[in-house]
């Protein structure tokens, strides 16, 4: 695509590259173009039956991926710009507190991983408890937990904060991929996927498609979903997923080595990072901020995205980071073109009454009467499950699927909070049922240290449990909370 | 700011730095501070005043720059989201049409560098017409405006096109920095920043600032401004400014060299460039359409921001650019942050009704009856030029002064559209007053081919000619299609 003007001959890997690109940019337009020569259906305005194929062009973009999401976005707003002549409509999401609450967490990541403060946590956890490979285990889940609140990219955090400290752990121990895998590195490496994904979900903050998630269920359940909401309803599920995960592993794929001494690695890489700077205690400050800030936003009134912006600028004020490190954070801009594009058109689709004609739609094909709302949110959840191994990515599975599923969750009378929560939990957690499934996988899983078929077997175990832990556990918390 | 962390001696440099940087902070702080502890003046509103304050604020971040503008404004807006318990308002500028206006232009200014169209434009027409110096001064004049509509950064367009291959062409002839400059170098170094900063204001996308002009102009003046109406506004006393220059800087500071063959240079250029790629050709296309689209918005509706984003998608679909180009293009998400917020703010000050208020007051302490509507303009600009000193960005000075300056035309019974575009139009060619003007200007002068005695000389002159042009041909053209 990209290559320099003097280049002529064109390799055949690229001509294969370009016709493929061809043929799924064709699908993307065509079959939109194909729905709005169907009549438009009974109940429905032109203008919702219009902003469906531009929203059905932009998951057939996100799915295929003949270019990058922002791209793909960044043209279904040109053509619906011109085809509706206004592009003040479409250009609402990027005014959205939820996009922007995305946008300034994946900046306050930037701060997190630029100063060093992430990884001087992880050192010195690991100095002080890391003891033996369980115990190290638990390590990283407690260090990705931290970091959670605060960085809504989880590749960031798992897998450029933590994932190179646990790789030259591995390394010094002499488990490289291959041979020497199983002596503490394949351990390590799937697991911190589980511990991600787990981690992910415990806060809003956590991943970045679960703003995503809140903006369906706003849409279409009519839930407010606060900061603080999310994580009461996640942490007691969340905690027991995450507090055995270590040990379901440790277990289902034990590493060869059980005990060793941790405090070199630890010593070494504090050594490596100097002194305490000032950035970073500056940073610690605001961060433990922050995580106040949303969590007493019920009671001081400021939004949780005012919250993090204040961060940011706070950041930028007190130098901890500078513009210059900003602008280069190339998945915050990314992000933030996108998911803004997708609210600006879920927030246009909830205009237009679309997911209500489709509830209407769905309440009639469906006959949920009598039978259990939430025995149907279990199917509901399970089939959900069950599709993600056609996805190769949760902010994609989250703008395709959650919006019907939370449609059929409401026409089928399930108790809402319990419904939005259970299906954007497993959003979360189904993606490690595949190496692919959230995009921390690739990096982890690229490093070759596990076959795929444990990784699958030992993802599916977990997503498993998760499930359960949720319909029991989580349900029976729920109830307690008074969420239902 | 951003060292690593094994440093631990700061250096002199960097603490008078530290210094000077907790100074200004201070200050963009204190006195907002200051301005709050004041009590309300009468007949304006509590969030009005407040929002004076964050106003100010930027203001002062953007004249003294602690940081870069658009960290100012981050902080600005985080302070105002927490202080307001509400983060929407302040967001709002973020789907300005205006800002994705600009904020498309500069990802199409991308394109025109990348795929090296801009280069080979200017090439070709240097072999073709570049005969002698004077005609390769209109040669120049020439390149920068057919790429002005498209390139709201005219330090990417003077600066980053056309320069590098005017200073390649004066080396080849012996004429560098120094004993030698005069041979053709200066000429064309300081022709070439008057040029930029006349193209810029002949289309509204020739230069950033141009749109905070236009929104101050709705706010205030209640004057809609559509890219055409900008475009034939500017036309007539644009383009005898434009054809002018290169004869007056040729008359005041002649070159030394005052013909040669320029047909070698073009040749190579063109050679090193390669064919004309598919990429190129594309973009050549939807240049056009950009151009045909945004002349003949009154007739199809379709607004200018359509039609950029739309240019920006086709871009993407084509394949003319990545959104890996775009992504790293940080001149355009800087841009974005603060525009946006300077337009939040504008608007919010604008619907608490400070800009009526400002209007009162000006109009009870400066006593306009009797005095000649288009007298008071005059001096309102003749004022504002004189300032211009003091400013070292045109963007900052739009920010500070096109408010104060639009409200007094307003109280001063000026009529409405002439006013506006002798303010806006002022605030661009008023740049070439001083080397630090516009932002391309330290990128020319910088280069060390002219002296600051004759660029400020030559720089006044223009700006005097510039300025008679607009009040007579100027004023007498608008009469003529009915402005006033």
């Amino acid at each position: 695509m990209n290559q320099p003007p003097e280049r002529n001959h064109v390799s055949n890997t690229e001509r294969g590259y370009m016709k493929s690109r061809i043929w799924k940019l064709a699908v993307c337009i065509a079959v939109p173009i194909g729905i709005l020569l169907l009549p438009v259906p009974k109940g429905l305005t032109l203008v919702a039956w219009q902003l469906l194929a531009l929203y059905i062009a932009a998951i057939l973009g996100l799915l295929l991926r003949p270019m990058p999401e922002p791209a793909v976005l960044l043209a279904v707003i040109g053509v619906s710009s011109i085809c509706f002549r206004n592009s003040a409509t479409m250009l609402a999401g990027y005014t959205s507190s939820t996009v922007w609450l995305v946008f300034c967490a994946f900046m306050i990541g930037t701060a997190i991983v630029q100063t060093g403060l992430g990884r001087r946590f992880a050192y010195v956890l690991i100095g002080r408890m890391g003891k033996g490979t369980l115990g190290l285990g638990y390590v990283t889940a407690c260090t990705d937990l931290v970091l959670s609140p605060v960085t809504p990219s989880n590749t960031a955090r798992s897998g450029g904060i933590i994932f190179p400290i646990v790789r030259s752990l591995a390394d010094s121990l002499g488990s490289k991929p291959g041979a020497t895998s199983r002596r503490v590195g394949a351990y390590l490496t799937v697991l911190l996927y589980q511990i991600s994904l787990t981690t992910g979900y415990i806060f809003i903050t956590g991943i970045a498609p679960n703003f995503l998630s809140a903006k369906f269920g706003q849409e279409i359940l009519k839930v407010d979903i606060t900061w603080l909401l999310w994580f009461k309803a996640a942490v007691v599920p969340g905690m027991i997923c995450l507090l055995v995960v270590p040990l379901l592993v440790y277990w289902m794929y034990p590493p060869e080595l059980k005990s060793f001494d941790s405090r070199e690695l630890s010593k070494k890489g504090l050594a490596d990072l100097g002194p305490f700077s000032r950035r970073e205690k500056v940073l610690s400050v605001l961060f433990v901020l922050a995580i106040l800030g949303w969590a007493t936003g019920g009671i001081t009134k400021i939004d949780a995205t005012a919250v993090a912006i204040a961060f940011v600028g706070a950041c930028l004020v007190l130098g901890v980071i500078t513009w210059d490190d900003l602008a280069v954070t190339k998945g915050a801009w990314s992000t933030f073109i996108w998911y803004g594009g997708v609210v600006g058109l879920a927030d246009g689709l909830a205009k237009a009454k679309f997911f209500d004609w489709m509830a209407k739609v769905l309440s009639s094909s469906f006959n949920f009467n009598g039978i259990n709302g939430i025995l149907t949110l279990a199917i509901l959840v399970l089939v959900s499950l069950l599709v993600r191994y056609l996805f190769a990515s949760m902010a994609t599975f989250v703008t395709t699927m959650v919006p019907v599923l939370l449609t059929l969750a409401l026409v089928a009378h399930a108790p809402v909070y319990p419904a939005f929560f259970l299906i954007a939990f497993a959003a979360c957690y189904g993606c490690v049922l595949t190496h692919y499934g959230g995009a921390v996988g690739p990096v982890l899983f690229g490093e070759g240290y596990v076959d795929q078929t444990t990784w699958w077997k030992i993802g599916a175990v977990f997503t498993l449990f998760s499930f359960l832990i949720h319909m029991t556990v989580g349900l029976f918390y729920w109830k307690l909370i008074g969420l239902w």
